[in-house]
């Protein structure tokens, strides 16, 4: 069913001249130059998202941490590293209608980003205390404007995912979320495939099947497509 | 005449029947399962030393940390993430002749690793505090065994260069360190290009100028040949 909508909604170009900007990959949040903190984002599910976007009719623009992937066809990419400039290209990028922000934005940056390699400490040879200090959550300061998009987001946990997830799209006024459990090594991270629950305002669950990423992206879009308000989604 | 050296040892399989232990990439240190510390390094240069080290008649090991490369032809590979699985990989794979550590090995690991991804501290919203500690020393362990092979070292550094890896050479009881400029965009890490200097016991240097990793790894390896004990280098 899901499928068919979907099928049906590439056929309609369901998001025919609509913006959307979507985020992927992981943040890369520098220890010095030469060390850093990041995560097992791949950005495969992002991409495959910004790929489905295009096909689905949308002017997309992709801003993309430090993955090892290819540009998709019809989409234009920004290259970012750290989740503060993820945040500064997403807001030159607005305004847009759709927001999807797939990428694991790193929840803290080391306080200090020193200039030269850090060498280890003489004083203290067994260890090093790292004073990390919080990013700016990109997804919630987006959905906060006046001129705000529909916003999607994603709930990357390893327990409590359902829970987690509704909490996130409340605390951070969103329109939908995407839970993904990447405890699970068949999906997740890095995979190519994923399966999903997307969750609504109203708590309304809809469990999408392991696939592969780029057939759970093409389900989402149908899905999203199905969630807008009728200003935007003038063709419903 | 560096370059000279270098074709003539491959001519000659100059490193015929030696058993050669390299290691190359970064390596990845968990904070949770989501989240790591890591480094810039792409394991390019390691990697182009495996394959030089192959070409010149070497049977090669080559642990490698987290990359996105194919493995050389005629080189046997362990994939490995964090610093102490690749001391444990190094150790499964002695004795060897020489040893070539090109890793840049973490010099910390968070002192614990979180089972469950970690979620935002609501008593410290606004910071966390990570407690590292050391890993081991993977060069100076292997060379203080007592069947320790002929070590070469690297040393990135991105200031006061060759005085760091002159002391990294005698602190680490090294027979040879390359020292690498890391600070130079044009060179080193996830480039393709490199330039190095090559410092030996008597505190002799040879500069190898700018050229492509795979020219440097072949320099490298006619010059490691020509610096091997006469026990081992029955050839010479």
């Amino acid at each position: 069913e899901i499928a068919a909508l979907a099928a049906s909604c590439f056929a309609r170009q369901v998001l025919a001249g609509l913006r959307v900007l979507i985020t992927a990959g992981p943040t890369q949040e520098s220890i010095d130059p030469v060390r850093y903190i990041s995560n097992h984002s791949s950005g495969k599910m992002g991409f495959a998202l910004a790929s489905a976007a295009a096909e689905a009719g949308a002017q997309v623009t992709l801003i993309a941490g430090p993955v090892h992937l290819p540009t998709p066809a019809r989409v234009k990419r920004v290259d970012v590293k750290s989740a503060r400039e993820m945040l500064k290209a997403c807001e030159a990028a607005m305004p847009c209608d759709v927001l999807i922000a797939a990428a694991a934005v790193a929840d803290y940056h080391p306080q200090t980003a020193a200039k030269q390699k850090l060498k280890k400490n003489p004083q203290n040879p067994n260890g090093l205390r790292l004073q990390l200090v919080c990013n700016p959550d990109i997804l919630a300061t987006l959905a906060q404007r006046k001129d705000r998009p529909f916003c999607v987001g994603f709930a990357a946990e390893t327990e409590h995912l359902l829970e987690h997830a509704t909490s996130k799209l409340r605390d951070k006024n969103l329109d939908l979320i995407v839970a993904n459990d990447v405890k699970r090594s068949d999906i997740g991270f890095n995979s190519d495939d994923n399966a999903v629950t997307l969750i609504d305002r109203q708590g309304q669950q809809t469990r999408l099947d392991k696939a592969r990423k780029s057939e759970i992206a093409r389900q989402l879009m149908g899905l999203i497509a199905s969630h807008l308000p009728s200003p935007i989604n003038g063709s419903f």
